[in-house]
């Protein structure tokens, strides 16, 4: 039997190496071991093509956005949706998402209270807001294009939101305050939680 | 002072008609208060262009399905809505929706549990639908026209789920049994919730 037998090669080795095959098997049992036990990175953009799937343990991420959290309940590039786009959203007491406008959008509100600043459309820049309050079962609809804001204006609680929105996947025009011209938003395209799940354009240089 | 006065006419007419302009005044007082303690019939497809609605403030209604609640939280006849439409519904303990097909649609189960019954779309009948379990904070997608029902099977709890369908208004094809060929599913539209909000087709006899 070659149990114990090592050759001159294998004592130069690495320690456990001088175990010959029954050491290798080991070696390779102990290193599945060790990579089970690490944290698997999880990717970004999972696609996931079940058909029911237990929101609590989709992706969630705050892009990089403070105060947000963002997860794709159902997704044009995550899941292949054609028609809608579904999204589960929490904002931290006090934050704001970003002013901006893209196809038509609903909101279904699940917890806490909050304010929708609508912009106007009449003008050539956005203007005084209106400023509209929301709460905890209300259900608000932003038409087409309209640029808004949705702020979590309640000082203690989150603010979490179901958003519907259609054509997607969704091309969001940025502005930076209230006083920016219409033709000066900025198209973000893919919005960061489609950056994984769609190639960006190319650059041109 | 007129007052106390009262005509030949007052008197053979009826007992408070007798007081006069002031017994008038009085009749119309108390029948404008006799007005607002009525209840009030709320009109089964209420328009309303508010931004932001109460939900619970919102017509909820079963359409004589038994064991079912449904509420357009956002509706293409009720709302405008031209893109996406969404519905607020809850399932008793035990029941089912009809067997059905139409467009695009996105579950979220807000409470409960349940089952989804998928039909078969490669054969020219239903045939044995698979059965896939659902739960409170699960989200499910059933492809456009795939035959489909959902099925409280829990015993006690409600199922509440919010359903997201694109292309509005609804077109719905109704099977009665898993049995039935997918040519002989019959067309509901308008369907029973947007029958109060569009004109039904005209009878061409």
């Amino acid at each position: 039997m070659a149990s114990g037998h090592t050759t001159a090669a294998s004592v130069r080795g690495p320690r456990f190496a001088g175990a010959g095959r029954r050491g290798a098997l080991l070696l390779a049992l102990l290193l599945a071991a060790a990579a089970a036990l690490l944290p698997v990175a999880e990717p970004s953009c999972p696609r996931d093509n079940s058909v029911v799937k237990d929101i609590n343990k989709m992706h969630q991420s705050n892009y990089g956005i403070g105060g947000f959290s963002h997860i794709t309940v159902a997704g044009a590039l995550a899941h292949g949706m054609k028609e809608v786009e579904v999204w589960l959203q929490t904002i931290s007491a006090g934050q704001r998402t970003p002013i901006h406008r893209h196809s038509c959008e609903v909101f279904v509100v699940l917890k806490g209270r909050g304010t929708l600043l609508l912009g106007s459309t009449s003008l050539p820049y956005l203007g005084t807001p209106q400023e509209i309050p929301v709460f905890q079962n209300s259900t608000f609809t932003v038409p087409i294009n309209d640029p808004h804001q949705v702020w979590n204006s309640d000082e203690h609680e989150d603010l979490q939101v179901l958003v519907i929105i259609s054509r997607p996947p969704v091309k969001i025009f940025l502005y930076e305050d209230w006083s920016m011209p219409h033709t000066a938003a900025k198209l973000k395209f893919p919005f960061v939680w489609d950056e994984d799940c769609l190639d960006a354009p190319k650059d041109e240089l």
